[in-house]
């Protein structure tokens, strides 16, 4: 079987880390199955939204320590290594903001570490009840330096703070209520409710969420004038292609739009 | 009857938008007739807070479709009158927060696309029970880009995605708790609430009000050090105000000041 | 008796504001005792948290205004005097985050002006049940620029913005819905639940607790690519450390680390 399982049903691709002794760790193997799909997934415009979603009891535990602990027999002590691994993890999670599919967080069981900074680098996230989110490598000596660069970005600074320097879990209804998901179903729900947000994105005028995206976290790291002035772009653009003129067209004659994508 | 109505209480101004056969829709006209208002405003010392809120049914439904597809009837297929009118929008939205006076959003049935900006884009805003945000662009095809620069500045990043790219609506109970709006009050209470709210903004010194919301937008945007730097600017340029000290003097004498403004 | 006082539990700096009759007022001596104690404990590596609460009724309650208006008799009305004493107040509440320590806000009472500005800028705050927090300088015609840096970063703006235009209170539950702080607890159990969370950061890594902090703030202030890049440098630097080694093999080999912190 494959580490990282991919299917397809319509516009939607299902990528599964399928790694479930490890607990879905993000070893080697797993960050380069990842990246690898992510780069296909860029090209292919069939595809309209990716689920991200972990076989077994967990969504995924984090980095792979055996084999980091395996990385410090090198004659610098892993130093290159652990530099590489970093980089490479870094890599992927932006692939994530920089597809032009949303890509949305099938979660359950547990998501830490590396696993917690997968969802936090989603678009979007949906989790079972009783999912427990943490950053929690404060507790074997190894804060989340790298985690914390998404989920400070998703959630307020104090109860950031508290999970990396507590290791503390949180669940799921809390992770909703911080932003660090968009919401929380029964267990046996979790693939329907993700796969409904999935189709509800799919079926938008793709070349429009794509631009969208893109835009999104450009913006969000301009100062306020400059975002206006590049959305701005982004909007004539937008509003130049041929199915957002029939897209426009059909809602004020009130028919279903007509569109070539 | 006026585009957009304005009627003075006090010292608050209430401007409403007043098209409600096109749900207040941002056409060419009204954006000129806001800028008009607000470029006015930016110099009457008179007026402390400025409420704005719609006619008829919906606060605003955003741009005006029928004009913008008009405009696809030049030479450029729209692309010179897009880009200005998107100028325009961007203009007159900053313009809300480059006001010395608050700006509260009376809130009521919509709010959406450039409509949902709008109530970003001020200072505060009050929204009746039963009220609907959404940046719904993207259901025909135009991902609300703009929109989102001031959405993302107000609410946490993976809900800001889910409403651009799903469409959906959200609640107004839902709104307070992201942080797009300060309050729900039922619909026979909007006016007063909001009324309450901006006297109270009105009651305070008027010269301290416009330096705090000025170096608010501004310190915002800096790094942390920069920001203390500058503001610590601020409070001793608001400190050597003659009704500050005689503010200062009151509240340790136990009595009211006695303002000069 | 000392105006900040000191005692420590273990590894743990409790640091009490001890002047209950001017309501915890950051004089010009206070700020000077807490910037002493700060720069004390930024080279002490026996402590592991600090905790900073108030003696008396309140936690505290902003700047000493009898002494500022003192100052006003300089023939500069105050200018440079004022100047020094925000240059001062701001270089106190950096210090606060620059500390090697998680330092954590016991806050009872009212949290008010400079005083709510501690609290947000504290890493983590807890709070009685009934503790009122705001930035009230408005109502004296102060407008609350330099507490607003902080809070700004810890809250959604809308709500900044509404506590320092209106100058009103909000309770203690909202405070943590916001995201101000950590969480609210009954009285009695106030001293309790913030040395248990104390006790559960200094119980950690020192070496990684304290890299991971220095990072926390500087990451958060940079593009999300280059917060990546000098976060993956430090996880490197982490992963190095010999008590980090120690971690994770005690965890690989399920037994307790060995540290020799």
């Amino acid at each position: 079987m494959a580490l990282l399982e991919r299917h397809d049903t319509g516009a939607i691709a299902h990528l599964k880390l399928n790694a479930p002794q490890s607990l879905n760790a993000l070893s080697d193997a797993m960050l380069e199955a990842l990246q690898t799909e992510f780069d296909r997934l860029a090209t292919d415009s069939t595809i309209r939204a990716v689920i991200l979603s972990g076989e077994g009891k967990v969504f995924c535990a984090g980095h792979d320590l055996k084999e980091m602990t395996a990385g410090r027999q090198a004659e610098d002590g892993g130093k290159a290594y652990f530099k590489d691994l970093f980089d490479r993890c870094a890599r992927m999670m932006m692939s994530i903001q920089k597809l032009p599919q949303p890509v949305i967080a099938q979660v359950h069981g547990i998501a830490t570490a590396a696993g917690c900074q997968m969802v936090a680098s989603c678009d979007m996230a949906v989790a079972a009840e009783g999912t427990k989110f943490g950053v929690n490598g404060v507790n074997i000596g190894l804060f989340c330096s790298t985690p914390m660069v998404a989920l400070s970005r998703n959630i307020p600074r104090k109860q950031a703070f508290e999970m990396l320097s507590t290791g503390a879990f949180i669940a799921a209804e809390k992770a909703e209520t911080l932003g660090l998901i968009n919401r929380v179903v029964p267990h046996d729900q979790l693939a329907a409710a993700t796969q409904d947000l999935a189709e509800t994105v799919a079926n938008k005028l793709g070349a429009a969420v794509k631009i969208g995206k893109e835009a999104f976290y450009n913006q969000i790291q301009m100062p306020q004038d400059q975002a206006y002035a590049y959305t701005g772009d982004v909007m004539v653009e937008n509003m130049l292609y041929r199915d957002t003129a029939e897209g426009i067209a059909a809602f004020l004659e009130k028919r279903p739009p007509n569109w070539q994508q």
